[in-house]
């Protein structure tokens, strides 16, 4: 057990209090980070339909495909009584679907065993809960009422135990150690396929005391003209002498991960981009500094764009984004966004990726910090130089 | 451009003769896999909505996050003006859905210009499109029937082109060489999560001539007892003397992926193993023997059932699936599965990876082979031997 039974009680218990402020007399949760925070479930199943039924009161219950459920007791804490298998002939077929069973089981064994009744909340944004899911659920329960929980769970991920922590200081230390990796491995002549495998093999090794977890994005590194764009990921062309190199990366640790950016220069950068550099650096120096219990997200924000309009330059996209536990193809937790638009005031223990990606015509820079939000102030959890990098000419 | 614009105009076409027979005036296309099929669009972007719009008539349009879209020109063909980008402030959002300003736009763009009317298809099961993007195109535009297109873009893509079919070879050699690393790198001693970096660099690195992918599903080493269940992911422990570990991993070459499983007993198996082992062998060769055009895809299940039989064994799940293009989480096509219930009938140029995957209690067995159905039999792309294979005693 990652954790203790009782760090497992406390976030039942959270998920409920919030359900009970909501309404919702029992919740839906297809999000495979949620379902491992909640019942510590772990396993590349999510690729068939898979879901934590969470009733306000009693057992919850987890439904996945039968060639998994037979293991999930390897992973999850859960009793076996409360793992339930829908048949294989569900898996991949037009006129059936995995949640026609879910909904049969659910109408036999809960609808009118136990006490949901009313609304009962779905993650309606979730990866990997699809429509045909949805519909399958609201042609056979018609007695409730499907309602949005609004990443609900995801919510009450956002302040981090302890333990947590410590995961994450774990996650940190495979970070760095790709990340060092990177730095090394980037050079002219080498292809990107080969500077992607070797961050690869760095993230998933560890080190000797951390052996690492997958990460739940592959390691972007856009290269050159491409730089401009943050989603690219390698191919197998050749860096060249005078190209920059943006990393995003992430060490993972029992799934909770801690991701870090920076941009590697092959030979002297260009005058934009070393001007690009010194701004964000100092924007993102500027955020740091104010970050401690009690700040609204959007200060950091408007503190970002302050520093940043000092150098003539705007960022459209938002600033960083809360992190924990991921699963592919995202390793962010889908709530608080450091942003104008956020409403949330920090709190000791959130955790979060500030990202200052900024992507202009043709070039692009990344530098970022993932970071606690400690009792007085910020703990940055890598240990990186925040300048643009210089890798020496090299034939 | 990796295929001919011919060889896309007639994937188009081929779209678009079935949306024409199921009466779809358009189809909305959000597997990441359809999209890269139809306009070669290719990044981790997918965690964010995305989506293909494909109209009887006239251009596709691509509606991506507005810093995605910037750089969709660098993998898609589509000119410009087809790209479509929605704002940033769309992005993770409890009352905002980027398929709120997916549906706006279609509306003021598409619905009146253009001859879009009546059933419009949706990929109801498609990874990545959520209830609620789905429900925002249900709000907005009511003059749309949304129906279920079934996998219409995937069955298009289940008979590979020769082009493909080339690629899909530098996948087999990319996963050849994978496996030859797991099998070099397992040792009593060893942690898992290093055979697993080792894996996934020989993936990603692939071959001076060749530069591997990312596969859609990390490296699965499921070990010892856990080897009863297919899908659960490497951890930190080592392997020990007397387990067996199975390997089931995928090369990948521009989305292309071939997929391959085998079982490494460390040390002398046991007894109920090696015959297992025998038994599925047994079976699968029973089943590569009868392949060619014109062989009803029940016929390998029935025969794969009645070896096995012979042995006292059954296998509840599917023998294998369509395989090709694949993204995270999943690199089955999700169109043709290998057992009884398919209607299924061989054809030349599709591609398998017949998976025959044992999860006995508390062990295990996998072997699989990838084939293509060639014009008078089969061509198997992997090249590896189809016993349990057996490493030496290590300290």
């Amino acid at each position: 057990m990652l954790f203790t039974a009782g760090e497992y009680a406390q976030r039942l218990a959270s998920v409920r209090q919030r359900m009970d402020a909501q309404g919702l007399s029992a919740l839906l949760v297809t999000d495979p980070a949620n379902i491992y925070y909640l019942c510590a479930y772990n396993a590349w199943s999510f690729y068939t339909p898979q879901v934590l039924f969470v009733p306000a009161q009693g057992d919850m219950i987890l439904f996945t495909r039968d060639m998994d459920a037979r293991g999930a007791f390897r992973t999850s804490w859960l009793p076996p009584d409360s793992i339930e298998a829908y048949p294989e002939r569900y898996v991949h077929r037009p006129h059936l679907h995995p949640f026609d069973y879910v909904a049969y089981a659910l109408r036999q064994r809960y609808l009118i065993a136990a006490a949901t009744h009313g609304c009962v909340g779905l993650e309606m944004d979730s990866h990997f809960f699809s429509p045909k899911g949805y519909r399958a659920l609201v042609n056979a329960i018609p007695e409730w009422t499907l309602v949005d929980c609004f990443e609900l769970v995801n919510w009450v991920r956002l302040v981090k135990s302890p333990a947590e922590i410590q995961l994450m200081r774990k996650a940190a230390v495979v970070c760095n150690g790709a990340m060092k990796v990177a730095q090394e491995s980037i050079e002219a002549g080498e292809r990107q396929c080969d500077v992607a495998a070797a961050i690869s093999h760095a993230q998933i090794s560890g080190t000797p005391e951390i052996g690492g977890d997958y990460p739940a994005i592959v390691p972007l590194l856009p290269t050159g003209e491409e730089a401009d764009t943050p989603h690219l990921t390698w191919n197998e062309s050749r860096f060249t002498q005078g190209q920059a190199v943006v990393v995003e990366l992430a060490g993972a640790y029992r799934r909770y991960h801690v991701p870090l950016a920076r941009t590697f220069s092959i030979g002297t950068p260009s005058d934009d981009l070393a001007r690009l550099a010194d701004a964000v650096a100092d924007g993102v120096k500027s955020v740091l500094d104010i970050i401690r219990p009690g700040v609204p997200v959007r200060e950091l924000a408007s503190t970002w764009n302050r520093t940043l309009a000092k150098y003539g330059l705007e960022k459209p996209s938002r600033l960083g984004y809360s992190i924990g536990i991921g699963y592919p193809p995202d390793w962010g937790e889908r709530t608080v966004s450091i942003r104008s638009e956020d409403d949330s005031v920090l709190e000791e223990n959130m955790t979060f990726h500030l990202m200052a990606g900024m992507w202009m015509d043709n070039y692009g820079f990344e530098l970022s910090e993932p970071f606690r939000v400690s009792g007085s102030g910020v703990e940055t959890f890598a240990a990186f130089p925040r300048e643009l990098l210089q890798k020496g000419t090299c034939s």
